[in-house]
């Protein structure tokens, strides 16, 4: 298995993971050809100093992604911030402890760029995942709320 | 009242807002001269796109912040997240309004920006705030998490 970032031409696999998800299925559109708005979406994140999409892959297959974004701010004496989104490994590959070594790159990367933490928010819903940051020892110490402007 | 974008001029202002809070109070360091570390944060911060510091002015003098940091995605069909950190209102300027002006600011900018969500998290000892959030339209769906990489 190797790791690395995301280029355009990975763009599908990408999005067929987002869709392999209880909730992802019902929010993301896996089609031929690809909606444009996620092609906009992927230059958008390119153009983004400190922010870019994890990749693993094994044999040529993406069955895993995570979404990494530095954030520099004030708080907490200018602390750098390291915001995780979008996290995902392939229902056939789940088990294997791919998750792990995917923020295993992740968090060495951020500790690399001076981050002094990593951040994210998972959905109430998702237990499992709950268990999984635990372990990793993320603690469960803030409320995550959304206001949504558009219809989801 | 006025709303503008901070500029290094502003930085002692801000962080002393910072500073003026329960949780705050023990994790900045509001000294002249200011800690390099928030210098170096801010330059950060303006360097990259879609990141900025929102202040609240009257007569002059900053009475409320946050920071707004657009977060372009694949997720959600190519959605970009408008993310709000370190919101504060001066002690002597609390129940007057200012943050819901702030917030109504703010997210009428991520809405001309074509951001689909704006989202924060807040810790869990922070119940006043929770009760703001609602009422503005932002929902408890989610569990916000943090792994310390660096001592806080």
């Amino acid at each position: 298995m190797e790791f690395r970032h995301a280029t355009e031409k990975d763009l599908a696999a990408i999005v067929r993971l987002l869709a392999d998800d209880a909730l992802g299925a019902g929010r993301e559109r896996y089609e031929q050809p690809l909606p444009q708005a996620y092609v906009g979406a992927f230059s958008a994140i390119q153009k983004q100093h400190g922010n870019f999409i994890l990749l693993a892959v094994e044999r040529a297959e993406v069955i895993g992604c995570l979404q990494l974004t530095l954030i520099p701010g004030l708080a907490r004496l200018g602390m750098t911030r390291a915001q995780i989104e979008g996290v995902r490994v392939a229902a056939a590959h789940r088990g294997k402890g791919i998750g792990e070594a995917l923020f295993e790159q992740a968090i060495g990367y951020a500790r690399e760029q001076g981050c002094g933490l990593v951040q994210l928010t998972t959905d109430k819903s998702r237990d499992d995942a709950h268990r999984f940051y635990q372990r990793l020892g993320f603690v469960e110490s803030h409320v995550g709320m959304k206001l949504m402007l558009a219809d989801d």
